[in-house]
């Protein structure tokens, strides 16, 4: 017997393109070299290292030096965040972000504030967006930073950011982006929207873990978070680890080739299954803007249930997906994100993550369809929400 | 033709054990989740992570609960130092360290000392030991940390751990060492020997790059550097990067099951090595302690002799060694642990690094010996000092 298996969960986890694998294993068995060796082990990971370091930069429009090799997205927004603060006190203490930010950014600012500095959390709309107007009011002359996220990883919501980084550069003020959702899903060109930092990261790309950068524009001053033998312009010691940066690389060369082919048929399969879902289960919201977002992205909420009863319906019907960011579903609490836009409680717990990946195919939106609606269906006669909402009607 | 091949600079890059490899495979391509993901897809990746914490735990008899993964050495290394003082700054602001600590201890401590802590640096003797009695007498009222390296990755000499790290804890003092080098190459047993925190790194145990772990023991609070959805007991946030973890579980097993075999063939061909090159080269040296350093390392200078003029020579037969730290080795300074140990500045220039790994075999030493024999008496031919030193004679 065969078991459908449909990964509708690709922002926690996807599979590794096969070009991108293969590109990997000749640096764990043969060019296992270090890129600081003198000798010709160093000399091929060193070539190697730096070849990688233009194809992630040529996702971007970037300059390969202002590309910084880390481990994880996490990491990057910690060295964004507090590597620019720690460097520039002496000319402020006040950073402006957003209250649908990743941990990786709420987390490390909250560290900052007892340290002295103030933040600002600025507000967004019911479908997640940010007011410039607002943002501009936010900027004072103690401002040191902006970071906004270019797309919400949770409601796929695409920051206006061209017109947001504008504010804050013409105000004096760095401008770091999470890119983390949005890199290979939509065009980002950092010199045409003068960004000054940005964050991205290979397994949201089919490629490796433990494959990250940040990009920092030349002349930005960051104090480093790992130091030790002075690896990446200083920014970040360690040995490079040579497999994983080669492997971002491939990804980052294939996401940048095959991006309006991907982002076409992600929409489309998206639509459908959106569609699909609306016309055969009933008690739907979706979560998240109509039209300004990821178009690999589906949040929905299914009223009168809660979204990880459903998420194990489905996960035994062999569909997996995630009732809100992979990194906190553990502790079933409602995401901050869906309160920011102004989600109810009751709905924000009946929330389900659908994040589409490049295996998926419109052949699986029935299947899917079918379970979600039987699973919602018996799940809701169960919930005594709903047996009052009848008694009512 | 085929070109001879050997590498003896294993501390900078070694080949991947087969089996780490195949223990990684299926996390690239199949299970591929996320471990806080509530669905299949991040149970068998977190049932992965559990396994591989037990395996790196053996290694060092330390409770799995007790270990945090990271993405390199330098990671753990900075995380020990800056998550122990920042959190501890109530309680003191003095560090104790010694002189031939790695940069990644060294560095982030000047970045500590700009924040107000204060740095005792331990001298060595000629040997690269550390005098307890002196410790002793460093320890004050203010001591909230002693980080020592439990071998030298440079010199290979093995302090004397275990009295070191007595000697902080009955003074109430967290012990820190950087066991990077000498994980897997000597028995380390962190109850019986008390320490408190500990680094080791998989890719010194033919394990992946960008697999670490730092071991701390219950009761340390540590604040942590890369903040986020709070893995590893939010001692470090970021996605686990399970096939890379996974592989250092394996690498670690695998170093556990065969380290008396390994520990004895290394030793008698380094030792082989050794008698080899004095029975062939005039005006040779070693550097580091005769008996006391670790079974895979031989630390030579030749007189007269740049050490740079004879790594390059040696790569050209296809020999890969180094001319000190790989980290740092491109800058051509003298090595800070060399000149520590009052080797002087000419002998310093002049030192060779042979680090030996599993690949290596007595076979090598007659070939390795008298391509080092040739390119030491080549350049000592075109030295001027040597020309002035005969003339002398």
């Amino acid at each position: 017997m065969k078991m459908t298996i449909i990964n509708m969960d690709n922002m926690a986890g996807s599979h590794l393109d096969e070009k991108v694998i293969a590109s990997m294993e000749p640096y764990f068995s043969f060019h296992y070299g270090n890129p600081s060796s003198s000798h010709d082990l160093g000399i091929a990971t060193g070539k190697a290292l730096n070849e990688a370091r233009e194809k992630v930069a040529g996702l971007i429009s970037a300059d390969a030096d202002d590309i910084i090799f880390t481990s994880s997205a996490t990491e990057s927004n910690n060295l964004a965040l507090k590597g620019l603060a720690m460097a520039g006190r002496k000319k402020g203490n006040h950073i402006v972000t957003s209250a649908t930010e990743h941990f990786s950014i709420l987390n490390p600012l909250k560290t900052l504030q007892k340290e002295g500095f103030t933040v600002t959390i600025l507000p967004v709309d019911n479908y997640g967006l940010i007011d410039p107007i607002a943002l501009d009011k936010a900027i004072n002359d103690h401002t040191i930073l902006v970071s906004i996220q270019t797309a919400n990883p949770e409601i796929g919501t695409i920051q206006t950011i061209d017109e947001l980084a504008a504010i804050a550069i013409e105000r004096g003020v760095p401008f770091h982006t999470d890119a983390t959702a949005a890199a290979g899903w939509m065009p980002i060109d950092v010199k045409k929207t003068k960004i000054s930092l940005l964050t991205l990261a290979g397994d949201q790309l089919n490629g490796p873990r433990g494959s990250a950068a940040l990009y920092v524009k030349a002349g930005h001053r960051l104090q480093p978070l790992l130091e030790g033998g002075i690896q990446e312009r200083g920014l970040r010691s360690g040995t490079e680890n040579v497999p994983a940066i080669v492997g971002f690389g491939e990804a980052a060369h294939l996401a940048q080739q095959s991006i309006h082919e991907r982002v076409k048929k992600m929409a489309s399969v998206r639509d459908n299954l959106k569609e699909s879902f609306f016309s055969e289960i009933p008690y739907l919201h979706i979560n998240g803007h109509p039209e300004k977002r990821l178009p690999n992205n589906l949040n929905i909420s299914v009223q009168f249930v809660e979204g990880e009863a459903l998420l194990m319906r489905l996960n035994m019907a062999g569909i997996y997906v995630s009732s809100g960011s992979s990194c906190t579903s553990q502790a079933l609490k409602a995401s901050h994100v869906l309160t920011a836009i102004g989600v109810p409680p009751e709905l924000a717990q009946g929330s389900l993550l659908f994040t589409l990946g490049v295996g998926n195919s419109l052949e699986e939106v029935p299947y899917v369809t079918a379970e979600l609606s039987k699973a919602a269906e018996l799940l809701r006669n169960m919930s005594p929400l709903y047996q009052q909402f009848k008694k009512g009607e």
